[in-house]
Order: C-alpha cells, then structure tokens, then sequence
C-alpha cells in the first residue's frame, strides 16, 4: 500500500493511494503514528476500508500533500557515505582520504512534505546542496537487531533528500547534525510504501535540478544495504517505532563537482526512489 | 522550583520538590511535557498548589525518580568541545589541532534517570567515558533567538552526563551521535530548576567516579554560555519545546587521561551541577 498524509481544512489526514490517481480518506487510525503503532491491527483496517471502497475519495491531483510522518519518535537517522563512489567524491572535494560510513541525525523540525517550499536563509548557508535518499520506516521497536530478522522492523519506505548546507555542515566543529538540520531540510514521501510491497535491494534512485539530472543510482551500490543498515544502527542502541532512517545517497552531489554547484532560490529539486515516487521541491529566498 | 518525575504504582508522576526532602504530587498537569506546554498557566497550578500544600506529600527518600523529561522532543542535542581545557585535552590525546565547538545528538531512547543503572554492553563498547554537563530544558519554541532574549524560551535546568562509548564516537566514520547514542547513555535530573530560580553563569560542576573527583570546574568557563548556546543553535533551526540542550563538559574526562581510564561493571559515578543536584549512577555489565 501507499499510505499518506494530506492538509483537510479539519487538519492533516491520513490516506490511501488507489488507481495512483485516487485517494482513500482512513478515519481510523486517526494519523500515520497512530497506524504505525497499531501494527497489523491497523493495516488491517486500512485493507478493509480500501477493499470495501469506504472513506471520502478524493484525486490525488486534488491535495495537498503533507510530510507522510511528520513527528517522526526522535531524530531522522542518517547514514553518510553508504555508496562508495559518493564516499570517494566527497573525499576528493576535501582533498582527504575516504572516510568509512557514518550515523548522524537531522532535527525532526527539518522535516517537510514532498512539495514544500524550501527556504534558503542566507544569513545561515550560501552552500546548499541535495542528497537523494532511499529513507525506512521502522514499524517495530528494536535493539541489536539481527540482519536476518531486520525486515520484521520495517514498516516501509519513502524517499528522502537529505538537503545540507554544506559550509555549517563542514565548518562548525566537523559534526553533521546542524548543516543538516536547517528547518524544511527533510522533505520526505511523497507517500510510504508498505514493506511488503517493495524490495529494497535494487531500487534505481536519482536527482534532477530544474530538469537536469545531477544524480542516477542504485540502491544495490549501498555498502549496508537496507538489512544491514538496520543491524548496525540498533548495535546497543533502541529505534522506536515511528523513525525514519535515510540510507545514504549516491554520487553526484553539488559540493563535490568541478566546479561546486549550489542551490539557489527558484531552483526545483525532484528526488526520486524507483518504486516509490518523486519529491519536488523548489527552493526559496527567505 | 524543582521538578521532577517519579515512578507510582499507576506510572510515571509528576512531583514538585519542598522543604529540600519533601515531594508533593501534582496531578495537574499530568507529566512534565505537558507541563512544560502549558507554559506560564502550568506553572501557576504548580506554584499554587505547592502553596495550598494540596496534593499527596512524600518523602523523598522514598521515592524512585525518573528521567525528569524522558521524551523530549527530538534527540538531546549536545555541544562539542565547549570548554577550551577540554577541547585542548581532546587534542592532545588524539594527536590533532584543537577544534572549535561543534553541535551533535543524543538518541531520545538513550535518555535514562537519575539514579538508573547503566549497562555496559562489551559487544559494542569497551570505552566507555563520562561528562558531566549542564542542561538547559527549552520551554518555549524559537528559531534564530537573539541571545538577550534566550533566557524567555529557557524552561529550566538539569544535570545531564553525556556518557560516551568513545571506541564507538571515534571509530563509526566521525560522527558522534551513535557512540552517544547507546541505550542508557544519557542519564539526565535529577530534577528541573526552573530559570527563574538558578543563574547558569558561574556554576560549579564536577563529577566523581567511585567517589574520586574527575572532573571539576565551572560554567563560567564555557566557550558560548548558556545565552550564546540557545542563539547558535537555533541559527535557522527551530528547537521545539521539550528540547534538551547539554551545554558540553569541562576537562577531565576518561579517554583524555594518561594512561586512559575507561569505566567498567561496579563503578559508581556522580555528576553534579551546583544549585541543581547530583545523578548518582552504576554502571554494570549486561
């Protein structure tokens, strides 16, 4: 299943993706946390309501999408450098030796829909770059989990672009976390596909800015892949149900071309996870 | 005032510190996130029934507390190398030129109580290091707070240890989040000093392991104080209130030492901020 979230007058909603053109209003569970704590249970009733063909029905074409998971529980979880020829091009940009993968956060107020404006505040970054992402939804607490089992913990999964100032990312101290913390960088969805509905060993995922295409990868090029993403983040260390983990991008990135490329207002940024979907942002002067 | 969080045969409550040894129960709010967005109206219920001397009484003694605030909002975010004896202690022992300060996370699911017993888990860590800090509990929502208004958005203060598995800190690619991020790793209270009791200036802060002092210095020392924290880190981000920020530590911390000193099953350590109180926590294996 595709499930969503959408801006109603009384709200955000929860929906179903129909047809991919239709959407199904749920009325219960009443938001995506909800629906992801309740387990089964919940998916069962989103089944149910689909089947039966219950709920409003509104065109997709009609709404307005928002983030899926919004209140994500804690801090999106992100992986740096989990694609090889990424990890070799920033270390080049940076006239350094390639660095091994890496686990960092972005806020959970970076967090924004799959069509959100994204503001450029020039006081905060001239360096604005863009990531695309396959991003898991963990759907069952854990800790230490073993890569066999790990697909248990997936709720499902949505497209990310892990959108970083890269001069605070790099210039304040050497920790990820505020260069990618900057409030809208977190666009997620557009929706989340259902774990059972995708295999995420080899998913074509890639970038365009105004049309042109900066990034075209694989998620088979992933040095963890999604099962052992999982395995080595929960090493001694619990994620509940309700967090997001973005995988790692691949190559093509704008601080690591010749020359670097940055984001600048009125740009338009579409981030794309084959089996998923597209996000499209378009980027603003504040 | 002090607040606090205590464990009742019906869950978690909150409480309100008197007379030094004496809690008095509130049953409204109901927790201290509630609380905290209530704002000034929550706080008036608190103060009035600590004056009526209405609610159940305890003696301090008899109670288990809890983490103060164990769903924060987000992940604790946390300052690097905010006291230049410390970032000079850091540099030395790794060989390198000294860094400036740097902002980085503490998973919510690594938040633990005052008096929790931490584990120690040797299949992920062999380095496990202390750092006593003061935390600062946001009260109300900003972004880009100026630092002569910081102190509007400051609910109050507690002790945080930033406990830190520094083979994990070091060896996962650079990043800081995972090896601060193991479950138990953030002991926090024990209890809020609201802000318009304690001036977070010239505090005193040390910590003790086996009753042997460690670390022992003062928040005056700080490179960015508590004003100058809020006004950095909300620099185009916004912090949610419920947010904890850890302020950073002074020197004397385990892996700085000569030879090295890391803690292991049995010992017992103390981190204490003056005018807020003392988490006493063992650490055990698993």
């Amino acid at each position: 299943m595709k499930l969503l979230t959408f801006r109603s007058s009384d709200g955000p909603r929860l929906g179903a993706l129909r047809h991919g053109d239709e959407v199904v209003e749920l009325a219960d569970p009443p938001d995506m946390l909800s629906l992801i704590d309740s387990g089964e249970e919940g998916l069962e009733l989103v089944r149910s309501a689909l089947s039966r063909g219950k709920g409003k029905v509104h065109g997709l074409a009609d709404l307005h999408l928002l983030a899926p998971l919004s209140n994500p529980r804690g801090n999106v979880i992100a992986i740096g450098r989990n694609y090889q020829a990424h990890a070799e091009e920033s270390a080049r940009a940076a006239g350094k030796a390639v660095d091994p993968p890496t686990v960092f956060t972005k806020a959970v107020t970076s967090v924004a829909g799959p069509h959100d404006d994204i503001v450029i505040d020039g006081a905060v970054t001239s360096q604005v770059d863009w990531e695309v992402e396959l991003g898991i939804v963990i759907g069952r607490a854990g800790v230490n989990i073993a890569r066999e089992r790990a697909s248990e913990h997936v709720f499902g999964y949505i497209v990310v672009n892990d959108v970083s100032a890269r001069d605070v990312q790099f210039g304040w101290g050497g920790q990820y976390f505020k260069g990618k913390s900057l409030d809208g960088f977190c666009p997620t969805g557009p929706w989340i596909v259902t774990g059972d509905e995708l295999d995420p060993a080899s998913l074509r995922l890639g970038l365009r800015v105004n049309g042109e295409t900066k990034q075209d990868g694989s998620t088979r090029d992933m040095i963890y892949p999604v099962d052992a993403v999982i395995e080595w983040v929960t090493k001694g260390m619990t994620v509940p149900a309700g967090t997001i983990i973005a995988t790692g991008t691949p190559d093509g990135v704008g601080f690591a071309r010749t020359p670097p490329e940055f984001l600048k207002a009125g740009d338009v940024v579409e981030a794309e996870v084959e089996g998923i979907g597209t996000l499209r942002n378009r980027f603003v002067s504040r």
